[in-house]
């Protein structure tokens, strides 16, 4: 076995070439990656992460202000889980979801606690896109009824379902694999598809608009409608004043559920447990994964209402997965909400973001002309980049990849060539950091951003 | 916090009758449990596992001759693998896909190595469904054509493809989620749909049926055929000699991609790495999960060959998700490698297959008049219950819930009452126990179950 990389060692030591080498040739000859062209992509040996940090090989640091992929919320080899994941590990591993286990009902408890007036239960899965499989599936048994109402501009992960819920690109070359979605608009104030000229007829609007849709797909067709309390990867797209409790209003009056898919904006990224908290709605069922235990092991669910609980209390739900309910995942998600206390994430959260990101985001977009705006809540916002600040042309088309991404991609390449890993999506740099940082890391890593923008500014009007 | 379980204990004491009350509560307050209606069950809370033994609340012990849902291939807390994870934790608990990692590409690389000749890479998952998913989209994308051919008698997971794939009831509930989804009968010569008398007889006209199947259905629409290498949960059905060959001659034929879904099968459990070896065959994909690390940590995966993987060169692959590759439960999987090596685990379970389960099985079906048929290889095997030997007519009818059941329950029944904790799946006990089993457990176990079908033999002729 000596053509096997040792990995016995605590951790990789920085500047051994030959372990670099080895890994990134393992890579491009084992590993298929997610969503991308095979033979086009190099990706970076990660050596080691800590706190807010990560570095490659070579000993160079990168400030993540990705979090991964916004599940690292508790930052890299945070020592309240490692220790809850290597004691669990020691305890019992693993036991099948047919028993009762003391960690996975604890988590259960406190996700349930920690949710909505009339939540019940939780059915655990792997990760967010099975969240969403699951939610919809007891909304069709629930209700008898088949379609979905997804938004444009959203992410709902990648197996059948929840690739064709997803509003943007990834779900294209699919097809609809899933024959019962239907999508609708959302308000987007600062791209109106309304001609709305404020936020309040932006929601008017915006519900009019889904109301609509409702009538004309047939309201007694309808199981569900599924959005991202606060839309992530597509945005950062925050709910106008009386949106949310509209959509509420109209699965009311229709009897149609309302599926909050807290994936991404869920614990803790927005300071509240689930960003829909911070408005005026109570969902039928949540979808969460990543934050609930920073991914430290694979783990997603579903929270249940009451109402849909008891549709399952004779009758049974026609799914299920080996590792529902995992003890590792779930010793790592029950560690979450303790060093959420011990540490007052929450209120850090909110704090950081009303007090340091969004003042100084609003000052760097008055800056810089290629700011077209800046956008968010707690940790996690959008500073979306244009060519022209007038007619909101964005600085790169609309789902733009090679020389037609060249102008982002300068932007990106300058906040990494300056230690900070940014997350980048379509003509957007989103900030959303671990929520543990530091002030001064984030003044910091705001800073390489600001100077990093001078590129973008660049293209203005170019 | 004093309301939540104190979780800090190394490991739960047996007769603490407070923990036990509360671990019950919690799971019946808060836990959606997988295929159930949740009124129900009364899941059984677990204190502890071991090698090939777990035990209750009360000190009750029980042999695990399920290796929980077939996945626990190295059984409760391997020391190797509690390690790994423990390490692994220590080092790197996760990193995002987009990254080269050192235990992931590690382990791909493992993999491919020991599947098969023209293997390229592994595009990893966090389970069985999403493996199978993917591994169809692959085939899709790959041929341009959108029909999968799945097998009745299968499971493939419970996501929307996953589960349209699947050819038993627990697909019914679900209708028909993936449209291009079409199912057709393989070779069970126990109860042949082909009226064959023989094996070969049977191969021979299971695979004219599937040439009809393809001429009528349209050999150009068709993506790909998945199928179990060993079916498991529906009945460890061996592949009748010469048919798996047969499969691939016409996949050959047609320009269609053989799927091999060893998910249960893989890793060990028939003796081989993965089930298709024992067999002349080359699958094009090869899905995997459970024994890949015995599901301490949730992974699956993709096995693929590299015609597929060069039509994913330079075209993006339209799929992904948070968790791929994730570095905790590939750390899990290259222990697996190891300790199969260093355990002989291979050698030894075609050794106790051949030498103890199968003469003993075949002995203890001489014996029973309600043993219709035993049936499997390595530490894979079957006990189909029947009424009445001269017609075939099962213990319980197929589906049979409720009183129905009650005869084959009683079986069950009997089994755990004497501390053996059977894999049970429609009229059949399955038999696969931690491929770790000593042979004086294995041949306890045998004793047990020998002795628990006294009570089928009640219901012989009644
Ligand atoms: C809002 C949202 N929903 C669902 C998902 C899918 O989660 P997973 O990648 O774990 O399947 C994501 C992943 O980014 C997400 O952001
Ligand atoms: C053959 C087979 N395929 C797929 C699956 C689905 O795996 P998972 O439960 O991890 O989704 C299973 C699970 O039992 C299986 O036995």
């Amino acid at each position: 076995m000596s053509d096997y990389i040792d990995l016995t060692g605590a951790e990789q030591s920085f500047g051994d070439t030959d372990a670099q080498r080895e890994v990134r040739e393992n890579d491009r000859q084992y590993v298929f990656h997610s969503w991308s062209a095979q033979g086009a992509i190099n990706p970076l040996p990660i050596a080691k992460g800590e706190g807010v940090r990560f570095w490659d090989y070579d000993g160079t640091e990168y400030l993540d202000f990705s979090s991964q992929l916004v599940n690292l919320n508790l930052g890299h080899q945070h020592p309240g889980l490692v220790q809850a994941i290597q004691d669990q590990a020691g305890r019992l591993a693993t036991i099948q979801p047919a028993m009762a286990n003391d960690v996975r009902g604890e988590l259960a408890k406190r996700i349930v606690e920690h949710s909505f007036a009339g939540a019940r239960s939780v059915f655990f899965t792997n990760g967010g896109a099975d969240a969403n499989e699951y939610a919809v599936r007891m909304a069709r048994v629930h209700t008898g009824r088949q379609k979905v109402l997804a938004r444009y501009r959203s992410y709902h992960g990648s197996t059948s379902t929840a690739i064709t819920l997803t509003g943007e690109p990834r779900r294209w070359a699919n097809g609809t694999l899933d024959s019962g979605v239907v999508h609708f608009h959302g308000p987007y104030p600062y791209r109106s598809v309304f001609y709305s000229e404020t936020p309040e007829q932006e929601t008017e609007r915006a519900l009019a608009h889904l109301r609509s849709t409702i009538e004309l797909e047939g309201p007694s067709t309808i199981a569900a409608i599924i959005l991202e309390s606060v839309t992530g990867t597509n945005g950062i797209l925050i709910p106008t004043p009386g949106y949310l409790a509209g959509v509420r209003a109209l699965c009311d009056e229709f009897g149609i559920l309302l599926i909050a898919d807290e994936v991404m904006a869920g614990f803790g990224r927005t300071g509240h447990w689930f960003a829909f908290q911070a408005f005026d709605v109570t969902p039928d069922l949540v979808t969460f994964a990543k934050g609930v235990n920073s991914g430290y092991v694979p783990l997603g669910g579903v929270v249940i209402s009451e109402a849909v609980h008891q549709t399952f209390d004779q009758k049974p739900f026609p799914g299920g997965l080996t590792y529902s309910g995992h003890p590792l995942g779930a010793a790592a998600g029950v560690a979450t909400f303790d060093i959420f206390a011990e540490e007052g994430i929450l209120e850090r959260v909110r704090d950081l973001g009303e007090r340091v990101v969004g003042p100084r985001l609003r000052e760097i977009a008055e800056r810089h002309p290629s700011v077209g705006e800046v956008r968010g809540t707690g940790l996690f916002w959008a500073i979306e980049l244009v060519k022209n600040a007038e007619t909101r042309e964005p600085l790169i088309p609309f789902n733009a990849s090679g020389d037609a991404a060249a102008p982002f991609n300068a932007v990106v390449a300058a906040c990494k060539q300056a230690g900070l890993w940014p997350f980048a999506a379509g003509n957007r740099l989103q900030v959303a950091p671990p929520l543990i940082i530091s002030e001064e890391d984030l003044v910091r890593g705001l800073d390489i951003i600001d100077e990093a923008l001078n590129v973008a500014d660049g293209y203005v009007g170019a």
